[in-house]
């Protein structure tokens, strides 16, 4: 690999300590090697999993002297490492800079890009990472917690929300979240407080003033500050006093989310589940459709993997995709009407042979007075 | 581009939106078009810069009918587009995805992958980006100001800093920053707050009780939420009495950083200023040496370009590296020695013809009583 731990969680995962620049790593055999130049190399030594800490410095200057020339990049560099160990070939992860593969098919090597995944096991969780997960949910739910209480705290008047004299937004209300999250020991990432027609798109992040009686929905998956690991929890509010076609909104989708959480267990497949709730939302007449302006009704996954990327393998979605025992995922419906609102509930479990293991937790109470 | 907008600068840069999982963007002529998924189409018509919105469903079908199967993957559906472009080759950035360019090359695509930047543009700022820059070193100094705060109202009892009662941790240190970054409207990201011989390990984070007269570097350099650009600053404290050592450690590190400021300005090379900061240190008796326990002295780079990732184009380096006119660059000179501890002040300057304009505003004290 060729990644910092920020944007790769496979060097991360690989390496178990976090740097902040881009450096090449290695396995060969059981073997796990690492390079790093001066800046990391001390912490490297102390914090990382890897069997061997080799000098950025020291190598580029073998690279010099191999390639006899001053100005060698980071591909001289790992074909003068390759060489010392004997490489003639490499198996990449899927996004190797491509700028580098083709540098190192030009020295000679072989590449080849692993489209899945080149760590499977990624993909099911040990008892630690699931404690990691269940500690990224503890975070999700302080902040989903201090956002209730925010709603809670606030007035009514006329259709807006207001505190402390001003009225509550989305920006209030994620600021709240986010310092929840700080302060509980994680990185929020791009908090959704969304609330009315805005929620109704499950990507926007939510601006403006919130209003009383209408959905307001809350998704929040930090990033633990010193494990890595995400949680990622979604609750659904409304304060002030529901419609009836809101009420029966939320039903379907907390009762979807229900059965979809029993319906996880090892060697079932995440398409089935997402069936299963597709089928509960038609039957109960909550359709799904699209045109130009857009999708409305039940249009995303009903889940994914989690764990040190907030979307990872598995989906639980359309694709054919079979759970793995300790696989972790979500399950997250949602219905989005604009006009009526959007709603979504949003849990994380393991995947065990006996069902799914909760590794999350925060009420479902969602009108608050 | 194949990426999300959260780990590739290039593609926040290219679609002036957030996305958080990856799309395909490309670019014809002057005509940028992108290709979204349901779940972002609306968004992308609202919020983007780019001049055609096209649906992925609708193009992964074309796709399907194109190559006659059910099972096609971005590569067949970058491939149909290109037909009805009249593409057969690709620029694409560093770090395209291997597996990506690998899969279009066998389609018969030329791949390109360009090593430097794919938009040179990003290494000189608009007046607007410097504006955004100079929005995240407000933030910056919301941390640090948080941070100062903390330190002027904790007590000394022994060598160590109480505050509430409690001992004054990195932890505790840093979560006041975080928040303090929130609410300025930021994103934080890896806060240093490290105190004594860890501050001699530049990237370490810091961690456990903070100590009276030792120096404790606060580096902040978190993301606007709203524009994705960072500030990046520095300032380091010393709570109690400082040494004579400290205190001439601190005033060639302040020397130093003042007259590599007064050097910035267009057509100066980065590396001229980097040098003459070492000799600045050298010439006053902070040598740098390195052993295999690590480095000592000053052993990182005067400064990087800052933008939409913490560290860009252009260097303030041993590289060569011409500054443009309005690059906007960090200058930062360290010094650290084990047992006496690490000095690092950093602020941000755009590069003008004139000279170094600050983009960033700080008090330099450093004792706090």
């Amino acid at each position: 690999m060729y990644a910092d731990t920020r944007t790769s969680a496979d060097q991360l995962y690989f390496a178990k300590f976090g740097v902040p620049a881009a450096f090449i790593s290695l396995m060969k055999g059981s073997k796990r090697i690492g390079v790093f130049s001066q800046l990391e190399y001390a912490r490297a030594i102390k914090e990382s999993a890897l069997d061997s800490i080799l000098s950025l410095e020291e190598w580029t200057e073998n690279a010099r002297n191999r390639f006899e020339r001053a100005n060698v990049g980071v591909a001289e560099t790992i074909a003068t490492l390759a060489k010392s160990y004997q490489i003639s070939g490499f198996r990449v992860p899927a996004d190797f800079p491509a700028w580098l593969a083709f540098g190192l098919q030009d020295l000679g090597f072989e590449i080849e890009a692993v489209k899945t995944s080149i760590f499977p096991g990624r993909e099911t969780k040990s008892e630690e990472e699931m404690r990691h997960i269940l500690e990224g949910n503890r975070c999700s739910a302080a902040g989903i917690r201090a956002a209730e209480e925010m709603l809670k705290k606030a007035n009514i008047k006329g259709s807006y929300l207001y505190l402390d004299g001003k009225r509550l937004t989305s920006e209030r209300l994620r600021e709240s979240i986010e310092i929840a999250c700080l302060s509980a020991g994680s990185i929020p990432l791009d908090t959704i407080a969304a609330g009315g027609d805005q929620a109704c798109d499950p990507h926007c992040a939510g601006n403006g003033p919130l209003k009383a009686n209408e959905l307001i929905i809350v998704d929040v998956f930090p990033r633990v500050a010193k494990t890595g690991y995400h949680g990622d929890m979604t609750r659904t509010f409304l304060k002030g006093s529901p419609s009836d076609s809101q009420r029966s909104l939320v039903a379907a989708v907390r009762g979807a989310h229900r059965q979809a959480v029993k319906r996880v267990r090892t060697g079932v497949n995440g398409r089935t589940i997402h069936r299963s709730v597709q089928k509960y939302f038609d039957e109960r007449g909550f359709a799904t459709t699209r045109d130009e302006n857009g999708s409305q009704g039940f249009f995303h996954g009903t889940g994914h993997g989690l764990g040190l990327e907030v979307h990872e393998a598995p989906r639980v979605s359309i694709v054919d995709s079979r759970l793995k025992r300790n696989a972790v995922i979500t399950i997250e419906p949602g219905l989005y009407y604009p006009g009526l609102g959007g709603c979504r509930v949003e849990d994380v479990v393991g995947v065990l042979d006996t069902g799914a293991k909760m590794l999350s937790s925060y009420p479902y109470r969602w009108i608050l007075k």
